[in-house]
């Protein structure tokens, strides 16, 4: 390590993913860097990969090591996977936390939560004016996207300016807050941009992107034609598509009820920061019973399929009194994220079943994206005309693409996934370390590290069912012959109608007086023993290897 | 229950869902039918909610109790979700089943490794021929589908003609196997339908129908086009598609290799039943080691993402002595089901991490559904005519839908789900009876019912994790204080780095004394009581309540 200053980037989440966005820049000497960083955003677990865990966070442990030398946190915007983090980390970073005022209530209330004082979220200006962090300059830009004041970051460094998009879409006409303003991203890059950290996740979409304000037409003319209720679901970030839902609703003669805790929370905070304005009055879900449904629509959380949301409880049954029925209408004016499909199709079979018209955004109608698409990002490539291109929040293949794309365009293209600490200054910006990034489980209140081995427990329990065995080993170092054996999760009877547990009880009374000394006095030797007994059986009854707990009590001489 | 004769229809599998299709006809006086089977298919389980098992299985308790009436089994093409279960469940209905050549191949397959004997499968001869069975007159109709000699089934009854479409799509030029020919089904329907049981999958695309003989042409450009290795991917079934894209790498001067076995066992049936003719020569994987990348496609299983298939293992490293790399290219001629995106997403991002070209259906350019959309659904209710239409092969919503689309057009349409038993003939049909059916998992080599708990046992194990703990109740019914716990699946240690086993014990002990006799001499009191002590335990320091097991070991006096 010398002491030249360097500048430096380091993704910890959100590159080669969607979804947990976390990302470091650091300027000094090797090893000195002060830093600063950008969002501290979560992912969601699924039954697939992290069975039981509550949300997944970035894994901080190169920060917290570095802890002193951080000197702010900047959040781009409010969407759980750029703040979700907030809250659970910044115990461990300690660091004054820089967002715009709607996503400072967020950050707030997010450190209220994990106990922290809600004095460490500091409420940024807007562009022009800047924040001073060490040896950095940072500006928040605004820009569109499908939550209000989102904002990329124009970040001033000795070695030059660095923006980082954030997530973003071009949208001359966002419906609820500002909409793109090219003069202001000619401003920015008129006098160069060293590197430009740009938001990857629809790369691979060739169309050109749709701003909000096409939306509020074909909603309109949907409601007008609806007999019955409506409810409708999105994002309850989405504030713009909350309120052209709304409006739409109004416009047709009908009454708005928000429902779930999240819609509600979202529209407060909205006029809390004074970016929603004018929204309609709406009715609490107890006085919306009195409207008729031809006059009423609900506005929901749920639109991904989650189970405990106000969509999935509406689609099983009655909701806060509320109940559906044949002829009435709902939208999801919504995408579905990968890997929700199946929640989301459970919930609109359920709905059918009930006779509803299930109305999606299949024909591109009642949804648009908050991200841009390839003619986008080329316009801010054009726009910004960076000397490097870093592709991020992106699967693999997104950062890839994109990366090649800047290449094609005459730029540094560099494909930068978690852990890879790029060096931006110099004659060469290139990757110079790989740093160990994991992800961190928050399961219950512990956190458990993604390779830590104990939720790759709890699937092997999933897939293979759990035979517990209680041994004794007596005052006199006599293993007993009766074992009490436990089936969870596998059949209790065998092919020939045998009782399973009492069938492995047997064979373990045959086969134990047969071990020798040695493997009944060492713990391991008798539990590896006993477990093959048991998998051997099974395997042979069901045709399954379960895993196997062997409890050995040694009993000691009173 | 009259001794007037009935024509019943009874959807056990793929009314409701996409998948698992198993259908029963009847006739005869009520509850003395004469019963045909058409289909016995699989559906695939995923870890969100049949972790571990092996595969699903319509749930024929109904036809097991009246297996004497049975007359045979028609399946109608040779996918899994039809022909599938055959060799799990041909045991307990033991009737003779009908298929076409390609589709009995992989019938006497099934039942070989069942144990059964193949000659249980009769190949059934195509339309205008007839397979007699009991009231039932059943012939063999082609349609085009993703997979050779698929066939709807037009069931002659005494009370009119059934038609059970199968799955199908109109092609006028399938590349293998027959075309659509609206000659052959203006004779089907000319003398009037009683009802149309029809697929209703795509019945939500608006869409023409594409052909495959549209495929040929961009595929062979994108591979003219290629540089590097190329792999492709698409289900083993589809031989049209394994031709097109075999004939399109010998056209660009490409030897082609065949990598699973599914695939090299589907070709084989296909040339064995003679419904393809001309595919090139294929190499063996060892074989093709000598031939230079640019001259070589390896055409391979997987397209689903499953994780043990030739295209995962190429994704994650070598596979065969083949290993990918920069500038290769990877074809995607499928489309991903839903549930699968995370996987199929998984093997795109190991390829392009690996530095290869990935390429996918996104654009509509290299893969044709295999059923028919909307219009083609309607070209079919236009030609037949029913009386009835009955949509099958379905979710709920495509269900309703597809019904909807009938009584627009003048037909009775019937939703009927799993268990609906419909009177087909009478004045009014109608679903007449509600027959609880669920699902059969196999699991390992046991067969074990939806509703058991088994998998919702295995479910918690993940969700929460286990605790096992063992206790010794002595000769004089003394409970020891001693315990001895075991955790599966939870953090060693608790909020404040203790040994959480520890902590359970020491809790244990410390509150076992104080237990009365009765908790003492009942096991499910004691069990119940230690349960309750290592769950709120757990609760404060891990914030998880975690599955208990308690194994109490009751020690007889000698």
């Amino acid at each position: 390590m010398t002491d030249r200053n360097r500048l430096i980037y380091l993704p910890l989440g959100g590159a080669g993913e969607i979804g947990m966005n976390c990302y470091v820049y650091g300027y000094g000497p090797a090893g000195k860097e002060r830093l600063i960083v950008v969002d501290l955003g979560v992912a969601f677990p699924d039954m697939d990969g992290q069975p039981g865990v509550d949300v997944i966070l970035p894994d901080i442990a190169w920060l917290n090591e570095r802890r002193d030398r951080i000197d702010a946190i900047f959040i781009t915007h409010a969407h759980e996977d750029h703040v979700g983090a907030v809250g659970h980390l910044w115990g461990r970073l300690r660091a004054p936390v820089y967002a715009r005022r709607f996503t400072a209530i967020h950050a707030m209330r997010k450190l209220e939560e994990a106990g922290h004082s809600t004095e460490q979220v500091r409420v940024a200006p807007v562009w022009p004016e800047a924040v001073k962090a060490g040896p950095f300059t940072v500006q928040f830009a605004p820009v569109s996207h499908s939550i209000p004041e989102a904002s990329a970051l124009v970040i001033d460094t000795p070695e030059g300016r660095v923006v980082h998009s954030g997530d973003f879409k071009i949208d001359r006409d966002p419906v609820v807050g500002e909409p793109f303003d090219p003069e202001l991203w000619g401003q920015i890059g008129a006098d160069g941009v060293l590197a430009y950290i740009c938001d990857s996740t629809n790369v691979f979409n060739r169309h050109e992107g749709r701003s909000e304000s096409q939306l509020p037409e074909p909603i309109g003319a949907l409601i007008a034609g609806a007999k019955g209720m409506v409810v409708a679901t999105t994002f309850a970030s989405n504030i713009a598509r909350l309120k052209t839902l709304a409006d739409a609703a109004v416009a047709n003669g009908r009454s708005v009820c928000l429902m779930g805790r999240a819609m509600k929370r979202m529209v407060s905070a909205g006029e809390e920061s004074g970016v929603l304005t004018g929204f309609p009055r709406t009715l609490s879900p107890e006085e919306a019973l009195d409207v008729p449904r031809e006059n009423l629509m609900l506005i929901v959380t749920g639109s991904q399929g989650e189970r405990r949301a106000a969509s999935a409880a509406l689609s099983r049954g009655s909701y806060l009194g509320h109940e559906l029925q044949e002829g009435d209408m709902f939208l999801f004016s919504s995408k579905t994220i990968p890997g929700n499909e199946v929640g989301v199709a459970r919930i609109k079979n359920a709905l059918a079943e009930k006779g509803v018209d299930v109305i999606d955004d299949s024909h591109g109608f009642y949804h648009v994206s908050g991200h841009a698409n390839r003619p986008d990002l080329e316009a801010m490539h054009d726009i910004l005309r960076p000397r490097i291109l870093l592709p991020n929040h992106g699967e693999y293949r997104h950062l890839r693409e994109h990366a090649k794309l800047g290449l094609e365009k005459g730029m540094t293209g560099i494909v930068a996934a978690n852990g890879s600490l790029v060096e931006l200054s110099g004659n060469a910006p290139r990757i110079v370390e790989y740093i160990d990034v994991s992800k961190t489980y928050l399961d219950g209140t512990a956190f458990v590290g993604a390779l830590d081995g104990v939720i790759r427990e709890r699937m092997k329990l999933a897939l293979n069912g759990l035979v517990a065995v209680a041994l004794i080993v007596d005052e006199d170092d006599v293993l007993l012959e009766d074992s009490w054996v436990q089936l969870r999760g596998l059949p209790e009877t065998a092919g020939n109608g045998a009782d399973l547990a009492e069938m492995i009880e047997d064979e373990l009374a045959s086969a134990m007086p047969r071990f020798d000394a040695k493997t009944v006095m060492d713990d391991d030797r008798l539990e590896e023993a006993v477990r093959r007994i048991v998998r051997t059986l099974c395997l042979t009854e069901i045709g399954k290897r379960p895993e196997v707990a062997v409890l050995i009590s040694r009993l000691m001489a009173a």
